[in-house]
């Protein structure tokens, strides 16, 4: 098995996803709001490109059970259901609902994804389980971070990183690119610190001045979801879990 | 001053350059063998796209006074004089020379940097010198990373990363990206194990194997050549000594 790290957007489109299986990494917040949204019992997921799209896509679902989703800018979208803090994806919101989502960069990453032979969603909150989904792969692994408008964002990679980690951990034949060794020395350094990245990460500095703290203290730690979310053929859905859930699962399975 | 590392030549195409300070990073080996060249003399380097271009700029200088230089694929240029091992620029080679240069991933970087207001070379041999000139900047820097065949390479982003840490402590109002910090955390960690880079880096595992060990030990060191590289109209000039020489200048700027 080869292990790379698509670092930031700027290398997707030299990426060749065809016979791999991709993970996509948005941590603040997609990838973080999917697992909660799935979390909290919502039916499917479906990564629209933008506001447009994603009305198009919702027109596709029967109103009673469709939910319209995302951001732009970082703010909710004017006469959309839902924004894109995973606080706000609780049972009482989303339980049995299909999610149209739009967001600046995690959606365009998931869309990406779809070119790979199999795609999952993974962020802090299901890092565990997203690395035993790489570890049964029979394929190679990339691990896409979506990153910020176009930019690499730090609390991807090192998400990332830590899926490599235990990646490696259960698979030692497993090859990294430089890449992927690079997200894993950068996974090992803020393992200890997640904290620190409400700092040292741009766009988490950029959320906190707009009152997303909690958002914050809900995307930048180690949860134990057990679910990893899966692309099939342009939806996400629930996927199996692939670990017992734990007491931090926070993500219903035990419920 | 803000601070910026592209961490990979994917990112090259949407870098705003102009108005800013560029430092091209090629750590295995153009940059190396730049400031070898220097160090042991040579007049000016002339960092050309392919075997072709730099046939047509050799053009420009006696014959006397000019040298082929560089790689495809890692080997020597069939007819050139110089390959890319700063091992073969010696004083007796290159003393007074102009030196043509087309390498895979280096000199690319360096015509990329042509586009910034300043632009000059490091690599880990000259490491201290390159954070001086980045320091002494009045502009905006960013780091370009080479990388290997458009991919990223972990060795040049250590290095960026060693200069950006020597950056920030000499000015610590800058602000860094979230890819400087990365590199940052990443030269971190592989500070006091360079060695490492030659088993956990691609490239270098490459050269090993093609029995380029030696160009190995000389290129992943920390060194004290004391001088910077600068590129000015196309051509990269000696620069002036940043640092008084040390001991392990390697320089010849002492001699």
């Amino acid at each position: 098995m080869h292990v790379h790290v698509a670092l930031g957007p700027a290398e997707f489109p030299g990426l060749a996803l065809a016979g791999r299986s991709a993970l996509v990494v948005d941590v603040l917040r997609a990838t973080t709001t999917v697992v909660a949204a799935f979390a909290a019992g919502c039916r499917r997921v479906v990564p629209a490109g933008d506001v447009e799209a994603a009305r198009a896509r919702a027109g596709e679902f029967p109103v009673a059970e469709r939910l319209l989703a995302g951001e732009q800018g970082g703010e909710p979208i004017p006469g959309f259901d839902l924004g894109n803090s995973p606080l706000e994806y609780v049972p009482e919101r989303v339980h049995g609902r299909t999610i149209v989502l739009t967001t600046t960069n995690g959606t365009a990453a998931m869309l990406v994804a779809g070119a790979a032979a199999r795609g999952a969603v993974a962020a802090l909150v299901n890092v565990e389980a997203a690395a035993h989904w790489c570890a049964a792969q029979t394929r190679d692994v990339v691990v896409l971070c979506a990153g910020e408008k176009g930019d690499f964002a730090l609390e991807d990679a090192v998400c990332a990183g830590l899926v490599v980690e235990r990646l490696l951990a259960a698979r030692p034949e497993a090859v990294a690119s430089d890449a992927a060794t690079a997200a894993w020395r950068l996974g090992q350094h803020y393992a200890s610190r997640l904290d620190r990245l409400s700092v040292e990460a741009r766009w988490a500095r950029r959320l906190a001045a707009r009152g997303r703290a909690a958002d914050l203290q809900a995307c930048l730690r180690l949860g134990g979801a057990s679910l990893v979310p899966e692309l099939a053929g342009g939806v996400i859905e629930r996927g199996r879990a692939v670990l017992a859930a734990t007491a931090d699962a926070g993500d219903g399975s035990a419920a």
